[in-house]
């Protein structure tokens, strides 16, 4: 059973921002999403795999939740949150494939899903733009190789690194498909792995799970 | 007199991250800065100006607190928060030229400050990053512009729009340089605010200090 849930998208008035406790600001950010790791949830938590660097305690059952959460479900062992965002790398023509291709999550026939949280290191962060875009497609291919298996796949990148508190992750990526496409989701991972992107990543855990 | 204030770095606890509230998360990102008008604080609040959208209320003194408040300062009227991160549209040429010219906040000749909090359009948010690189260099040269007044104006980016709650501005840019640079400084914003960028601006307040 989830905690009570509710989703706040602000008001009318123009104090809302600094209501209340102005230090928690106002309203919740409605492109906010946590991922509870426990005993309750409507995923069941097949596998919690460390790829690399430090891993995450095993749980039976991942509650995803949009919005804000009041109270999170008894017996919580690990809370991830992360917030949908604009993208950094993408171009124009890369948008307009992505967009031509990809299915929205929640399928009906879309029984297995992954969370794959990751951490890259400093050295990527402080390298410019126009580095990162090309380590990130131009010698990885991270968007052409997530094209290839669009519509099979479906998924949701939030970002964590800029939220206020620290968070032990920079990315959140979740995804959700067909139990006839869990090869074609081994391939993907796998092809995103051995890039030199990849080499960036210093800590990855990777959670699949079943409903 | 500010609130009693902490600066949390973490710890070497694996289990850190998750412990307290887990809704919270764990420690406090530290590079996060909060701005507080109201009545104390270092800096005394010459003008607030209203450039684009709504305003914010008139304060007579500014608090800027690097880290965590645990409790706001008397009569605060507003906070603002921001995270510093890592650069979006800045190439490795620039990055060098930048890093040549710019000088550090806080020289003690640098007596006037200013606070632009902006929010750009939806509009922005969803154009591609080679489009908004193309807007923000290529037509409006944020980077050269901003270039030619190092290091006479000092500056620091922080982002709001991916932090947890919803905040009412997406960057906060403060600024501080010696009363000697204050027409240059007017001539910085008033370049910029001509620019294709600026079109997407639709809230802009201008906070003018001096210590």
């Amino acid at each position: 059973m989830a905690g009570k849930i509710g989703i706040s998208y602000g008001s009318d008035s123009p104090m809302t921002e600094f209501g209340g406790n102005p230090l928690r600001g106002g309203a919740i950010n409605p492109r906010l999403f946590f991922f509870a790791g426990g005993v309750s949830g409507a995923w069941s938590v097949e596998s919690i795999n460390t790829v690399t660097g430090e891993g995450l305690p095993l749980v039976s059952r991942l509650d995803v939740v949009h919005g804000e959460i009041e109270k999170l479900p008894p017996k919580t062992e690990w809370v991830l949150k992360g917030v949908t965002s604009n993208v950094r790398y993408v171009a124009r023509a890369e948008q307009r494939a992505l967009l031509a291709r990809q299915a929205a999550l929640g399928r009906p026939e879309a029984r297995r899903a992954a969370l794959i949280p990751i951490k890259k290191s400093s050295a990527w962060w402080d390298l410019p733009q126009d580095e990162r875009r090309r380590i990130f497609e131009e010698s990885s291919h991270h968007i052409a190789t997530g094209l290839k298996y669009l519509p099979a796949i479906a998924r949701r990148l939030h970002h964590c690194r800029d939220l206020g508190d620290s968070e032990p992750f920079d990315f959140l990526t979740w995804f959700d498909y067909a139990p006839e496409h869990a090869q074609a989701f081994e391939d993907l991972v796998g092809e995103l792995r051995v890039t030199e992107e990849w080499k960036f990543v210093e800590r990855e855990v990777d959670i699949r799970l079943a409903r």
